[in-house]
């Protein structure tokens, strides 16, 4: 069985022209921009064999008209607001060219491939909205309450797109018996190894903070050094010891990031009085997070002890833990690689978030992934070789058939 | 010649009224509620037998009838958008409370006291627009081109407030001898020692620069500490070494602050690719503020040779340089300080910026300061005790009666 490379590079450039912007993509969710990119899905899911719709949250669902057992093949098509052409899209459009080139040959075409693309996996709105309707996850709270960052409601923006009253597509669990995501890796990492495929490990696990460090604004020309309390260089003397504690902690797969500063009011000639910080870490073993989490407060509580500025952790996400992949599902895309890439491929965590740690909590889940040239994503320069796109879907459609095959055997 | 206390706290009470929030004021530069308390302001003027004007960039000006020597008084009544209630306004109302003295009393009725609050000390749209009119620096380029926050021209600004066509006060240095400010402190110093009166020896000089570190944008799950060109962490190494080289270069009155830090793009799961910095630093001493200058330069080649992150210095204000205050008007206010509160006086540089700073490059000029509670000043809460106020004002008129005598003795 043979993935046509033409028509695959072929589609994911006409998905790339709806919100072209230089060589990135502008697709926020639910913008009309986006819906249109999705009635355009829709009817190459069509072409491709599949019943479409659009569902009530704007997934967009491609169902096969083969019985089950299914291989579900997603990812998502809104973008970042500055978004690459493929993050999210390669994998929707190589679930569309395997289902078509499944369907093209005598010794596979019985075997049924659900193709979808979830809505808003990058959270302009809700993150992952999609991929949590169709597991049953509550969302309604979410489309009641959420906000894209111009203040709009979702349940407005949906509104606009049409979709009130449409009926949501759920998981089906008698059918769906292994949900496939190939995705581009997004980092840099297969680039500097030489390596051409990766196999999903484990979505790592994620800790998101504010911390809030509270001093005296004071007026930046008349207040001596040794009697600020300038909470802007508390913040930056906190920033020194946590790199520290996190170093001691860290393996080379551990990250840590400050991703925002604010210094209170903002000013030259101001002593900030208040200074807050946006704190990310990631790793794939829950322990570790755990051990920098209390790292971290005791931190909080010796900085306090010591210090004339106070700070505070002010707001905590709730944790995303770390999604192990299925490991028989891991095998077949190991084998495939190991097939078509003899020595160049290889097994990793993904840093990034995705919606196969949604699914995986309701079905066997796995993910693939292509390398990114210079591990540049979210950023509109984001792309991957021609070659790498070709080959990631072959090893993607053979290790589908060997899923599929595998479910067939294990059904009769 | 006695100043009258409650006359003194009552005016600066009803100037207080004028954009009175909370405890505090907002009366920026050429705002309604600004122009309300200059009408008031040059009745208080005519009432103290002066000749009052508002002129054509909105300085009221109370010229005394009597021939020259002049002795100016002067300071300013806009604030800080978040400001003070005595911020520039105590030495204003006691300039005219000194006028009032000086003609009530035979011995001193013929000296000449004129008094001025100039225009926006504050830079709500350009700093020290009224002394720098006043003394004849071109102000005409700032009057076209300048805006406020919200983007409103200066020149629609003047316009507004009813001031197109109206002449503006200069020096006239054939009657202007002297220049005397008196100030609140802005800062924590003299009530740490425990004293009642400031007498100022220089106005420090400042230095303002922002500096842009650029690194590579990156995903914050994907892209390995040990990959990553993090720019805000660079920033944030950056300020440690510049911490360590001017704390080597500094003396007790040294200060330097950072502002303001921006993070881009500034969210939680983005390595930030780019980072900027306000910095700020102030000292009496130029050779210092030119060695800290070199520091930051040798600083900026050494990072850049060495980080996979660069560093520039994308804008550099014109500098300030120190302005020494005058020192025979400066053994006035010291006499008399002396004289009213024995021991409980300092000499001590002005940390903040102030008109007098305008002024001192055209005629002999002056400061005198009393203490900030808590050393608070640009915010709602900035105060001083009463008592502080009233020996201020006495010992700025027994020092104004000084100089006038003098400058009478020189004249003659």
């Amino acid at each position: 069985m043979k993935i046509n490379a033409d028509r695959l590079l072929n589609d994911l450039k006409q998905l790339r022209s709806f919100g072209a912007t230089g060589p990135g993509v502008v697709r926020l969710a639910l913008s009309p921009v986006d819906m249109q990119s999705r009635r355009w899905l829709a009817d190459r899911m069509t072409d491709a064999g599949l019943n479409a719709v659009i569902d009530g949250v704007g997934t967009v669902f491609g169902r096969s008209s083969k019985s089950g057992p299914a291989l579900l093949i997603g990812s998502h098509t809104d973008t970042q607001p500055t978004g690459g052409w493929l993050d999210g899209a390669l994998g929707v459009i190589y679930g569309i060219e395997i289902a078509r080139a499944l369907a093209e040959s005598d010794a596979t075409h019985h075997l049924a491939v659900d193709v979808a693309s979830w809505m808003d996996e990058e959270g302009t709105f809700s993150s992952f909205l999609g991929s949590r309707s169709f597991v049953g996850e509550p969302v309604d709270e979410s489309i009641l309450n959420a906000r894209d960052r111009e203040g709009l409601l979702l349940r407005d923006a949906l509104a606009n797109a049409g979709l009130d009253g449409t009926p949501r597509v759920r998981v089906d669990k008698s059918r769906h018996k292994a949900y496939l995501e190939p995705h581009i890796e997004q980092g840099g990492r297969l680039e500097a190894a030489g390596k051409s495929i990766g196999v999903v490990t484990t979505i790592v696990g994620i800790r998101e903070l504010r911390l809030r460090f509270k001093g005296q604004r004071n007026h930046a020309g008349t207040t001596p050094m040794s009697i600020r309390r300038d909470a802007g260089a508390a913040l930056v003397s906190f920033i020194a010891r946590m790199d520290e504690a996190f170093s001691t902690l860290a393996d080379a797969d551990t990250v840590w990031t400050v991703g925002r500063i604010d210094l209170d009011p903002g000013s030259f000639s101001v002593v900030p009085g208040q200074a807050e910080m946006y704190l990310q870490f990631r790793d794939a073993n829950a322990q570790r997070l755990n051990a920098m989490e209390a790292a971290l407060a005791t931190l909080v509580s010796e900085f306090n002890a010591a210090h004339k500025v106070t700070v505070e952790i002010i707001a905590c996400d709730q944790p995303e833990e770390p999604v192990v992949m299925d490991s028989a599902l891991q095998q077949h895309l190991a084998s495939a690689a190991e097939a078509l890439a003899p020595g160049h491929w290889e097994r990793m965590p993904s840093g990034a978030s995705h919606d196969a740690q949604v699914l995986a909590h309701h079905l066997p889940a796995c993910m693939l992934f292509v390398p990114s040239i210079g591990g540049v994503s979210h950023d509109f320069i984001e792309d991957t070789a021609e070659e790498h796109i070709v080959l990631g879907c072959q090893v993607a459609a053979n290790a589908a058939v060997a899923i599929l095959q595998d479910l067939w055997e294990r059904q009769s």
